[in-house]
């Protein structure tokens, strides 16, 4: 019963930030509705916007937890789906769970969201040195089949599944003391052979712009998952309003085959911290749906335009103005908090008809250090 | 006695607001020891940074307050320096107040802040349609001569007295319906018979990046400032830590005349919510000053360098990084909370006994739509 | 346009700080409409419940604002009522407002609420030294005509324009050493005269048992008033949620007219902090309307009951059990936040069809130290 | 990284919410060392105050985490024991973890806490239909060995291996259904035999009187405790300052013998919410412990004494005026909210030497209803 207050508090908290930043907006009207843990982003033309976080620990690998708080955690968090990936390999809990079944933490996950919307999905993590390093492959139909010496027979195994396969923290600074992804031949052969499909760019913390270099070059699904072993609320201070780093995956429809298939083709944007990545295709319109106009007139008989942009997400962002007219309260960098509508006033010089604001996204990328553009257009002003 | 409540109350939001943003930093040691709303920029190399208001009005003109509200706003705001700026011309109040001395609210003020370190200025604001529009006279000798049927003589008057004069608010709407100052050949007259001084680039919430250029073109000193009539606390929201715009001025002394010097030398820098507005030589150095590197290590033994980036400033800094380098766990932007370490790690592929990062500070200016750079450097990591 | 960032932030917290206190509680669903500044009692049968301040401060006296900022205070505040009560004979500013006529505040004030549904009165503060010491005088017609040497033709002539007459801070320091109000031979006269009508058991942070023991003796009204000079922002931590003392009348109709027959006929309730004071007969209908049952039913098939009590204002409730029933979460004292529901579990013993539950009002008097009792009556539970 | 954050946080809104509660109080000057979900209580003379939580669940029972999490949590609680309490006959994930060794929590917690000062407890739940219902008994050697057809037997073994043994949520609603415990003819053999020691008056969320009367009558430790089986974050509400409920044992040392012996010896305070539960002789010296008396004067010259009593520990206290003397600011209803001073103002009508303010304090029982009182002495005030 105290999940209003915990929305209440935390929205309050944000417009308490945004005021701090000495921002000129305002609430959103519905904002109260929100909990900031909560991952809510609008759908894009075409498709269901499907929060997930495939990469997942429990009691049945190295993990700390029972497969429930896996379940409760992801319900706290309006997330769409789930994959439960323990370790084939690594079982320091063998002592005490003998030889587990390796669909088992899906199985009792699945049990306990009979109920729920939330999406479970079968998976196992391939644990193995470099090359090829860690992998989860998931909607696999029986992980134990995975269990066996080689590692390219079980990524073949993973593939005679219908397996979804993705490279994990690529990165890591255990098996790249650099922190470049040490891409190698047996990578390229499987992604050749249709046996790696993805990469994480984003695991827990960290984000790797090298890592999307390869999602590019090689075409791979942009992947960012939150490899939980402790608590959520813990590794990602969810109480503060921060987030676990999540897949948005844009599916035709909301189901684990809706699913399978957007992340197949490639549809995904990751969000991590106040971070955006993803292929322009995606983001753009992503970011379209999430700033809209909320209503733009001249001051009197002016030609300043007083132009109200609406952020209806949990993201802030942070825009440059690449248009000619230059702001009456702003710099050419401004940011528009979560939940809230910043009041830009805009110098046309003459009072127009319609007006376009293009506007780099700058904490948002399609490529290393490479940021998206979205246009703000005010129409039928006068 | 509610001081130190407001102090941890605010610095405690802050410390939340960086938590939602996802950064990992953390809370300046002595961070407690600061209410947000209290102004709070370090010294620079060769000069003390003062934080100063003005242009402020009172129940001597067409301000709401006594001049004693006026000292202790400041003194929330910990203030060095206010001028007491009531309109000359305009005298709205005049049934009850008649015929004010125009000397008197800075009479009033000086003896509230008798005690205080706080430095009360008297000045006025010369009130005229355009052109010259409004301007402030400040360290006025008796304001009183200034009560002039002819604007240039209230200038000269001014210079006479020894007075630093700055042109106000030259976008305002209801004298410049563009919001673009419309320069004139008498503002190029006065500015050049060294009657007029200064310009304000921020008047209330507003910022013009024309009223900049003018400042650069024709070497004018960049001024911000509240143009207060009702309470700071209800205009500027300093409940929530948001702040008044301030001009910061670099003095060689705490005192009237080192103020004055400063400012007849331009050497400033304006506050206005997030954004630092000032001329490169000014500006590079109070930023350098408020961000410092607190720590830096390789973690273990890889070629990834741990940098602690401390700012000792209420003021969030976005930033762009420059370097060749890549980050390990963000972007390319990034954001530094008030008083927050951020947490860099950088990759920087062998190990290096000193690496310099070039950054570009996206909420500051040094001209229209320009960003400063600075440079921090981790040195002695090996 | 910041109202609603503070009303949601203020009652966030507010929520918040019911969770601290560990009640098993949830929020008034549309708390988030109020801000906790604002006063906001309930109506009671037959009555408008009216929120006033009665002792008001400006620059016409010895405050530091101009009326129009006591106009915008209390409608931050969400009162009915205020009155402006300038000193008669105290005139520290007359240097500068040199012979005020002494219904100026009141003007200015009604000019600046003309559009408002906020109530002005005219009233003074006659300044005496003891006895009388300081009373206001209320609803007057011609505030100059009190000017008059002799204190009780000051009184007198209040009494002949109808006014309504209270003793102010009958127990300040300055006039009462040991805080105990000095009830002289002259106050009776007064009394009995038909020249002193109320008296104040609360002034700013004072509160005074003795000075409600007079006003139940002597049958005088019982007022509380915040008596400000400077902000009432400052001197009452509104930003904080914590409010000016008012008084609660208790009128026929939201009128000038209806607020001053309810004072004459006594009916008041005085909020301090989160204390309030009153005769029973207005004070326990106010309290029956604040409490409300919100639902009740047995847990299963047992027989504790669970009963929902919703506080629908912005005071808390300290309840003391004065039933034969035990609570199955709470000891005999509990605490109901304000705009939430406390969820009582009662042991009933057997399932009853009705069940009334006598409460002591610890943080609400009648008399000195005595509390009130209230019943909260959940029926047709089975 | 992030633990000075929430420290600062949690103490600056509980600072607020003070504030809101519109005391005259200001924040221990080291209130931002403490985290508030803290368990934070001084020492009493004579003994040190340990905090404990010794009936705790994990998934060798029906718990739903690894004992890892129940030490980070009695870490992030700084507790300084906990005991592991699996249920020995109920197993429900015993698909998974078949046939486990019944000290099996207690193992993996001790080497997870081997390097904290936080002692573990090995214990199990004797859990059986009523009567007896369920029990923990703790300090066991051997748990297995208490698996064991008969009741009684299990008991016996317990108080073989020196265990301290204590009745669960007696009012249990699935084993009591009008909520009060159902005292049995086997419950006072048991007492009797030396083989039940304590009680829980406190479990989850509920308190029962009646089994605070039954710890009294037949000289059982007053026991409160979480019970949880899943995350205490979720279940207490700690993000926002709230606690589990805990055992405060006055202990001769900081070990596992000193807490067993006081344990036996009964010396216990039980909190719950913000209640505190225990016999006279430990409740008193902990709440005197609790408030202290930082600073005394008379006003100027009058006799009003301004008193200021610090409360340095997590909880509030509400407490009564049982003195002669009034209050200048309060009620006779007093609340000191957690790290706070308050500053009475005491009219003691003459200058006095010392003052003694006997107190009833109301969010404390000593038994059924009944509160205890203190006395704040100051001293040496003129």
């Amino acid at each position: 019963m105290f999940q209003r207050l915990f929305s209440l508090l935390f929205v309050g908290l944000f417009m308490m930030t945004a005021s701090v930043l000495g921002q000129h907006s305002h609430a959103h009207p519905h904002s109260h509705q929100h909990q900031l843990r909560e991952v809510d982003f609008p759908d894009i033309p075409g498709y269901q916007t499907l929060s997930t976080d495939l990469h997942i620990h429990t009691v049945f690998s190295d993990g700390s937890v029972w497969p429930d708080i896996r379940v409760e955690e992801a319900l706290k968090d309006n997330l769409d789906a789930i994959a439960m990936t323990d370790h084939l390999e690594y079982q320091p809990h063998e002592e005490d769970i003998p030889h587990p079944d390796r669909n088992r933490s899906y199985e009792i996950a699945s049990g306990e969201a009979e109920e729920e919307e939330l999406i479970i999905i079968n998976g196992s993590e391939i644990t193995r040195s470099m090359p090829p390093g860690h992998s989860n492959a998931i909607f696999l139909e029986d992980a134990n089949a995975l269990l066996v010496d080689d590692a390219r027979a079980a990524f073949r195994e993973a593939r005679n599944q219908g397996a979804f396969t993705f490279w994990n923290h690529p990165y890591w600074l255990r098996q790249a003391e650099d922190g470049i992804p040490p891409l190698s031949e047996m990578h390229k052969e499987l992604i050749e052979g249709e046996m790696l499909h993805g990469i994480e760019v984003v695991n827990m913390s960290r984000y790797s712009k090298q890592a999307l270099q390869i999602a590019l070059d090689y075409d791979l699904t942009i992947m960012g998952t939150s490899d939980v072993h402790g608590l959520i609320d813990w590794d990602y201070e969810t109480q503060h309003g921060a987030h676990r780093p999540v897949t948005l995956v844009f599916a035709e429809e909301h189901s684990k085959e809706g699913l399978k298939e957007a992340l197949f083709d490639g549809r995904t944007v990751v969000w991590k911290d106040d971070l955006l990545i993803g292929k322009e295709e995606y983001l753009v319109p992503l970011i379209n749906e999430s700033l809209t106009v909320a209503g733009s007139s001249y001051i009197s008989d002016t030609s300043v335009l007083e132009l109200n942009i609406e952020n209806v997400t949990g993201q802030k962002f942070i825009l440059e103005n690449l248009s000619g007219y230059s702001f009456h309260r702003n710099s050419d960098v401004i940011t528009i908090e979560p939940y809230h509508t910043l009041t830009l006033e805009v110098r046309t010089r003459q009072r127009l008809e319609e007006v376009a604001l293009p506007l780099r996204v700058l904490n948002a990328v399609t490529a290393p250090d490479k940021h998206p553009e979205i246009t703000i257009t005010a129409s039928s002003i006068l």
